[in-house]
């Protein structure tokens, strides 16, 4: 997602270095030389390739920054270019899930603002979460794409015009919180909406498509209540963040796969393991776990209005029945018997 | 839809007495010896069938009523039925779209209203608007199904405990205006989806399920606004009856293939009219044709908010050009240039 951007900020004159961190060597080496190995393409003219021991090259005279490592990654990477700094810098997070730190599970902006109060004492922390129904092969194809900023201070509204073109369009709500939980759960609920799929190829003598929009609608009611427990904006999950995310990312992609082939009678960690080793992770495995231990951190969500939410969960980890917890939620959920 | 409903009826012990129109008289000859040829298996024991003549009996002692016929039929079947009727009974509107009447465009529920105020003087008009993702047939097969039921009169209530079961799963909503625009206008959304299907098979180098996702949420945000304007309740659009039923109909239906057809390169007329021709009418069509008049009678509602809305009006009946329509709305939504 770091690459694919670049292709709309490119058009629209920003001179971007895309920094690779100590995982991404080959990927970088080949982007220099020709295709970009996921895009399938060459990166935009004009983009500057920056091997990991280069961060402080990478970020010498930057106006801001963007960081699209994965949540495993994050603190680490975070933490290094925040050492390279002389002064805070604008960030635009495009990382999805949950971190860890000194025992405890933050929110990504979360994690992002402890390190910062660490490095920069009293300056402002100026953060963008980036959400929203965007997967990075279409976006450098230039298909139509939306994403949606979530952010606080006003001040950062005159940096997302660096962002927007014809094909790349881009809607902002002040709701760092919404937007963030939104791009961690959608793949956990995908994986939901995936395990569907996979009982129906199991057993299915009709289709699912009742029963997938029963748990898609299920899923959004779910995120919007998770949204507002949280302190985020309730209708945040009925926009791209939610609504629009959560569709693209059921329709396709590695959370749906691992849930299908879990739905279809398959060992969620031998699934896991078995797309980890082909370069397939399924990003909702480890948010489910990591979003459990966030809401027990806080005392004060109950996790009754969550049903689908923890029976993905007694599913993945738990090992019940994907059959008895969804036809289960399906019978519980509504009103009457 | 009508038939499929027997199934949680009956195995609540309600009786169902199932008429047909004029119109279906083969398909009650063929439910009456076999299978429903329409969902494939026999229905419940205990239904009973009744030929169009037979409108009388069949309403003899009931207790409510479902109506299912297409929106074209339904005000000539309401009428008919309430004419047989000595005292109003409350019904359940499973008819999707809006009415004709005297040059005016009106919902299901408003034509029925003028059809009962003309019939029953002072009584009670006890309504109920039927929406959610629900196919006929999965329904028929058991499937976990979600539907919802728009009313206004509290004393409904007591009759929605005969549809519950373990599958058919019964949620509802004081807010009849929302869930019949959505149910109506879903259809209309779909086609839109359906066109960006068209464009992608006709010359896509991507995917296109971030465009597509880009038009759902749109889709969403529109209904949501539409249903507000037209005096329902917002958050109708953001449940089972606008994102559940715009889920389950841009999956798999007629509408969307009809817009997929339109969207790789396919005449409008030509296309609705040989899908009519093989039995298989894509609604939307007239849905959208309607809908726009009845727009046009509340000139206090604008239509800068439903830009989406409008793009497909003018690919169906404009012959506008589907992709410039569908990219040119892409870049026109959002913010910055």
């Amino acid at each position: 997602m770091g690459s694919a951007i670049t292709y709309p900020l490119s058009e629209n004159g920003v001179r971007v270095r895309l920094w690779g961190t100590w995982l991404d060597d080959e990927l970088v080496e080949a982007a220099r030389k020709g295709n970009h190995p996921k895009l399938g393409t060459p990166l935009p003219r004009g983009v500057s390739l920056f091997f990991a021991p280069q961060l402080a090259e990478a970020l010498d005279g930057a106006d801001f920054i963007l960081v699209a490592v994965t949540s495993e990654g994050f603190l680490q990477v975070y933490e290094r270019a925040a050492g390279l700094l002389e002064h805070a810098l604008p960030v635009f997070g495009l990382t999805k899930g949950f971190v860890e730190r000194e025992g405890r599970v933050l929110s990504v902006s979360e994690g992002a603002l402890e390190l910062f109060r660490e490095r920069f004492d009293d300056e402002e922390f100026l953060w963008v979460s980036v959400g929203g129904p965007v997967k990075a092969v279409e976006l450098s194809r230039r298909i139509p794409t939306a994403t949606v900023f979530g952010y606080d201070d006003v001040r950062l509204r005159q940096l997302f015009d660096s962002f927007p073109t014809s094909y790349y369009r881009v809607f902002s709500v002040r709701d760092i919180r919404g937007v963030e939980l939104c791009s961690a759960l959608k793949n956990v609920y995908a994986i939901g909406m995936g395990i569907c799929d996979g009982l129906y190829e199991a057993e299915g003598t009709a289709y699912y498509h009742n029963f997938k929009a029963f748990l898609f609608n299920q899923a959004i009611g779910e995120m919007a209540r998770l949204v507002e427990e949280f302190g985020g904006v309730r209708d945040t999950a009925f926009d791209l963040a939610g609504v629009g995310d959560l569709f693209v990312t059921s329709a396709s992609g590695r959370n749906g796969i691992f849930g299908r082939r879990i739905g279809s009678g398959g060992s969620p960690e031998k699934e896991y393991r078995s797309m980890f080793e082909a370069g397939e992770v399924a990003e909702g495995y480890h948010t489910l776990d990591l979003f459990r231990k966030f809401m027990g951190q806080r005392t004060e969500v109950g996790d009754e209005g969550f049903p689908l939410l923890n029976a993905v969960h007694r599913v993945v980890f738990g090992e019940s029945s994907p059959r008895e917890e969804l036809f289960g939620l399906a019978a519980r959920c509504g009103e009457g018997r």
